[in-house]
């Protein structure tokens, strides 16, 4: 499958959900001759040789980003600078460095400075996932008709960012070219405020004196429930990315809260024709999100067909 | 199937998503003999003839209710007293009334001042739904392993909350019994609150200057999708929802508000360990919730199954 060949040797940094989604796309679809698979836990490296995610396995990240054309980090954003630290004097002149993470200013800010001049840096931010952990929920697909966003600095070779783009493509990605400012601006209100606003919903629900947690559970089916899918995510990633995308993410929640308290103060006042204006302007825009592939469109996720064919 | 029958004419006042999936439910388990069918709209009428939902159409509420054993009214809760006044003089001694109302005080007050003291009102409510509405949007398994909780009055004769009772555990429902005012607690945090937050970060992406909407729409994935599903609920319903259980959702959007501000917080103060606590406890309601029947396990909702395939 030579065709399909964009690097000989790719060496993963951290083989969780997402990196061992890479693992598997990129095995699946030829995209390279070796994968190199690094990982901190002794555990999680067995793990990843058991289900055969790459070719060689190694808990020392220098050792993994030796000869390698490609090096992409998946680790928590705030192990980044680490990893640049630990990598940074075995990189061969010409590899391309890459990472996954969820923020992408703070990352150019941790690992732009240790990584030596002889390597191309190309953030990258895959807007996929779910609310699973860990190397045994990854899937090949996961990229399919999904976005990657690239943030590279203004002086990057553009041949290195195409190679990086050509990676993304081959896994079945669409590629989009943005600033690091603008990425965490654009994910502060599409994926990072949603995610603070469902664990914080969970939270309220779980300390009510009036209201038991076991009807809160009983009852969820009323709404509740979609926001504990969310809340489920791994707690690590998502304190780093809070606290890494911190002015963006207070900037927007800034904006949440204050179009709250004017629903709230429609509530009180009884303003009728106010929540049924809102209620219907935010009806368009799932049209347009599964016109645009980015959902399925059954009622309920087609979550119903899926819950009703197991108990039957 | 005469063994599982429980009434002979069941009048439903109102077909949308919910009367519908009664009407699917009762006919395909034998519930009842007959099934009136009533609805505002001639348009609305004609569809739910085509879709062969009942034995008798009419416009007329009155109508419909006459010589009916069981009456449930699946309109929007403002139409409650309108059809408490529409209904009464027609109905016959002995006969059940119901709804499925999503707020039970208000409900309550609309209706029990209109009703003749020969008949038995109980209210109900089924937490189950989609985001769809209308009578094509109904499903005859949608209550299956869904909560059905009842309000009655504490002067209700228990025989005709009995066979209420048994009418929804005949459609596949578990019953609960509360009163109107708790009933309205839990569902203001199970899924009013968690419907108007869902809303609100919809309405506040449509209206972001720096962040276009077609770039909220292309990386919906990251997470606010999701929100997008439940913000695409019916305009009317949610409206009237909101008006007619005012107190209780104050009262829990004023906690979740108070929490959200400590969350501001400790983003703004980078108090990781505070972050990483929350989001740790939040992680076990999702298990709970699967656990118990009350949504799907797998990753994403089973939605990415989904997705893929209709892609390839
Ligand atoms: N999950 C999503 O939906 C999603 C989507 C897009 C982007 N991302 C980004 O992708 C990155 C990885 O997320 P993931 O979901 O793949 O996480 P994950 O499944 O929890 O895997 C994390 C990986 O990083 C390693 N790791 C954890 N802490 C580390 C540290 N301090 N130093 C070095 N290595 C460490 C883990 O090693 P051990 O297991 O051996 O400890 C594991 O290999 C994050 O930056 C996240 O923002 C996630
Ligand atoms: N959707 C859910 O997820 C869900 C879940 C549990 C409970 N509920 C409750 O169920 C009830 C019905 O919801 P639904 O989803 O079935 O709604 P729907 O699909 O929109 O159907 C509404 C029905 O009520 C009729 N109607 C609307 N406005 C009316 C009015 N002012 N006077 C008389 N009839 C009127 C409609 O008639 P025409 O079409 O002929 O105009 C239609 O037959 C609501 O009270 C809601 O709170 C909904």
């Amino acid at each position: 499958m030579a065709e399909g060949l964009i690097a000989n040797r790719l060496a993963l940094i951290g083989i969780g959900l997402i990196g061992s989604s890479i693992a598997r796309a990129a095995r699946e679809r030829g995209l390279v001759r070796e994968i190199v698979v690094q990982t901190r836990s002794p555990a999680t490296l067995e793990r990843a040789k058991e289900l055969g995610l790459g070719d060689h396995y190694t808990l020392d990240m220098a050792e993994a980003a030796k000869d390698a054309d490609v090096v992409i980090a998946s680790v928590p954003v705030g192990a980044s600078e680490e990893v640049a630290k630990a990598i940074a004097p075995a990189l061969k002149a010409g590899a391309i460095v890459s990472d996954v993470g969820s923020v992408k200013m703070s990352v150019v800010r941790q690992m732009a400075p240790h990584l030596p001049s002889s390597v191309h840096f190309v953030p990258a931010h895959p807007i996929a996932g779910t609310e699973h952990s860990g190397p045994d929920a990854g899937l090949a697909d996961l990229y399919v008709n999904r976005w990657c966003i690239l943030t590279p600095l203004p002086d990057t070779d553009p041949a290195a960012v195409e190679k990086l783009s050509a990676l993304w493509r081959g896994m079945g990605a669409n590629v989009e070219t943005m600033t690091p400012e603008h990425h965490d601006l654009v994910l502060a209100i599409t994926s990072h405020v949603p995610h603070l606003i469902a664990y914080n919903i969970v939270g309220t629900a779980q300390h009510l004196g009036e209201v038991t947690k076991s009807e809160v559970i009983q009852y969820s089916a009323g709404g509740f429930r979609d926001f504990t899918r969310i809340a489920a995510s791994d707690p690590t990633m998502w304190r780093d990315i809070f606290l890494h995308n911190k002015d963006a993410v207070l900037e927007m929640l800034g904006r949440f809260s204050e179009d709250l308290t004017a629903l709230q103060r429609m509530i009180r006042y009884g303003d009728g024709n106010g929540l049924f204006d809102l209620f219907t302007r935010t009806r368009a825009i799932r049209r347009s999100i599964i016109d645009k592939g980015q959902d399925a469109p059954e009622a309920d996720f087609g979550r119903h067909k899926i819950a009703a064919k197991a108990e039957t």
